[in-house]
């Protein structure tokens, strides 16, 4: 069974499945060997071989620089800058964005060791420039909020306006089961109505 | 982006997998390009090239009969049928079972179109004769309990002795929480203690 066993402790190392999914994974791909199991293989390594980060902003894509970063329709000089991909992709479903990215790929944290040098920032601090507007999407953790601040502080000398998203309720949220901590935000960011 | 769509679309194929889950995935996988994703490449071409169901019992395996066909220590006249490989797998985790198995590849279903020559029935039955036993380890569910009737029939001609798993109260379980159908069934099949 090794070949099999192989595959399942791979598939087990997957974000979202653990050993019993990821056994579950397997057969699942075993019992569609030519219409799952083998264009999945070919993806992966087509990924591999294809997929770069961009020079620019560090989004991965298949060009250097990425799609977003050569659309001439989009506003090089409004940047937003985010923590990782799956946030540049959030907001790009939200299509409520005609800007440029810059993807971090982390956030400072003195406990795991991540300074300034191990993020994309310096590369972010050559693109800004007076005129230009930069919007701090991190996450409303402290890590993303320090990383905000420090990226703020760096930006300041560009001459670029820095903005961060907004916080408060979210649509759809009740305010019986919303923290304490974003009902004090939602208050104190009130909005004359 | 079409390398990445193309592996996300294909993630999302996978059981337990949906599209936010497989968007995860396929980013892990990219950071983790000779760590993660080439390996797991690799396992499925290994896995789809080598692993083949097994022509006694329909295990899969990369030996043709499977390793527990092939395992002299492992009682031949037992014969424990189960749906589907990951019963089998099931099974063996408890290692309480030391004879031999049968995998359906499904059970009985009209709704579904899925008749006995659609099973890997018939072999079972050439498997089957005199002093031997058959364990009818299936589903506790309407199509499970269909097939293991059905399989029982043609069974008997044999000779070999049938008989199911045990119903009753799990171990762990509380009564409160039990449906009516597993009580009834623990209460019929009350043992002296």
């Amino acid at each position: 069974m090794s070949e099999l066993d192989t595959l399942i402790q791979l598939l087990a190392r997957l974000p979202g499945l653990g050993p019993r999914s990821a056994r579950r994974a397997a057969l699942h791909l075993i019992k569609r060997r030519e219409g799952l199991m083998m264009p999945l293989a070919a993806a992966m390594q087509g990924a591999a071989a294809a997929v770069r980060p961009c020079s620019q902003c560090g989004n991965l894509d298949t060009m250097d620089p990425c799609a977003i970063c050569r659309d001439p329709e989009r506003d090089a000089t409004v940047i937003c800058v985010v923590e990782d991909l799956a946030d540049l992709w959030a907001l790009e479903r939200t299509a409520a964005f005609r800007g440029r990215y810059h993807v971090l790929g982390g956030t400072l944290s003195a406990l795991d060791g991540v300074g300034p040098e191990d993020l994309n920032i310096s590369r972010l601090i050559t693109r800004l420039g007076p005129g230009m507007e930069l919007i701090l999407a991190l996450n409303a953790t402290v890590e993303g909020q320090t990383t905000a601040h420090y990226i703020a502080d760096r930006a300041e000398p560009t001459g670029a306006k820095v903005s961060r998203l907004a916080q408060g309720v979210p649509i759809g949220g009740e305010l019986d089961y919303l923290d304490e901590g974003t009902l004090t935000a939602a208050l104190n960011a009130r909005r004359a109505l």
